[in-house]
């Protein structure tokens, strides 16, 4: 059996071909969309359909699906099935438990959910994040510096002479053995950004542009290395509940990539 | 409308009535049980049938259920249903994520499923709890100290004179305004439980007895502050898959109150 090409290498060609660092989020709202989990899913699907030539990655949020309960979870499997074979999936479900429980996530949402990366909480350390990245051909985003207020509480705190979401960053890059690995850094903080940069080269997954109104040409600036997989764009709401979600992605599409000109 | 009476005020209840502090997780492995997510309902509904006179709390952990898909999740909110009403059931999810997220969960747990109580990530800071805390009649425990040999990595690391999962155990503390604040400290580790004991009086919860080999005694005593819900032993896969479920949970129940007795 071939080794089946890895989720960085995936993201990689997917930047390339279509020319885009950008991710779009499917959160569906029930508040914004009737009909229950067919109407998201519904939604969901005209969205991946008008945005998928300017997009390398789509990433559904767990929490969004779960709402609608079973009937969220059945949707999502479907919706997964309707995304382009040549752009990858990424699951953000912020998952962190012990070992033996993070295997039980694993065969959730690698192989019942066919995700190809998920993100992951670094709370509980490097055995419970080795359960997902000893998945050689999935990605493994551990959540680094958010885009919250309560950032401040913890990943901000010194920790033995540096911001704990450093500590993170050295935790995840040591996890790296096959090239899986990636951080969620906040688009609201691009300081954090650039000292995460400075840290590591792992690739970036940066949510926070658009509703959230972090500031793109910072994140983007601080990120980038050189590498496609290096600075992954990610917006949600303002992509999924715009009028002209396609038009929506192709001018945050350009917007990255008059930055990248630029440098 | 009359409020509805409150999770540690349930918790605190049933095991009174049931001199118990015992929490039994519900687990389902498909490597142990036959018949996918059915086979999964037959058994933990059987061992809620044999366990229920010795139990104050039920304790499904998410991952067990969504490794069965959208079929595990219709499982799970039968189960729930098929749980005495006098037994309140905590959600084992260790959740965390931005707040607009958190607000779904919140729907997803408190609503769909109509889960008592969850468990939430710290790593997001004070505003993520919120939006679980402000249900101030469900039960949230923040995770502070876990049991697996990653505790270490970034847990116990110094964060300004103090380990980590101190400052967690404080900010927890500090979103207690409803009462409905817990803590999870593992039982592998008992001189960490009496230190955050020395730091907080605020519910625990504390995997790791059975399987996972912690000390009972040396929890219970470290933990056990006169509340009855300051100490919720929970047990899963000893009391799951024993041969007689309800045995294996009135054995646990009786070390534990034999260790309450000798104080």
């Amino acid at each position: 059996m071939p080794a089946e090409p890895r989720f960085f290498e995936r993201l990689r060609r997917a930047a390339a071909s279509r020319q885009s660092l950008l991710c779009v989020g499917l959160d569906p709202d029930p508040i914004r969309l009737r009909g229950g989990a067919s109407g998201a899913l519904a939604h969901c699907s005209e969205v991946v359909q008008a945005t998928q030539e300017h997009v390398c990655c789509y990433k559904p949020n767990a929490a969004f699906w779960e709402q609608y309960g079973a009937d969220g979870l059945k949707a999502l499997g479907e919706l997964r099935r309707r995304i382009p074979e040549d752009i990858p999936v990424l699951y953000d479900a912020k998952r962190g438990d012990i070992g033996h429980t993070m295997r039980a996530y694993a065969t959730a949402i690698f192989e019942n959910l066919e995700m190809d990366a998920v993100t992951a909480q670094p709370y509980l350390g490097g055995d419970s994040l080795r359960e997902l990245t000893q998945h050689r051909a999935r990605g493994v985003y551990v959540i680094c510096r958010t885009s919250n207020p309560g950032a401040a509480d913890l990943q901000e705190q010194d920790s033995g002479g540096e911001p704990l979401y450093l500590r993170v960053a050295r935790l995840a890059q040591s996890l790296n053995e096959f090239e899986n690995v990636g951080l969620v850094v906040g688009a609201t903080a691009p300081a954090e950004i650039a000292r995460v940069r400075q840290t590591t080269p792992l690739p970036f997954l940066i949510p926070g542009i658009g509703a959230q109104e972090g500031e793109l040409e910072a994140s983007v600036r601080a990120a980038w290395n050189g590498d496609d997989a290096s600075c992954l764009i990610t917006s949600s709401r303002s992509v999924l509940y715009a009028n002209d979600p396609g038009q929506a992605a192709r001018r945050l599409k350009d917007q990255i990539n008059a930055v990248l000109t630029a440098l």
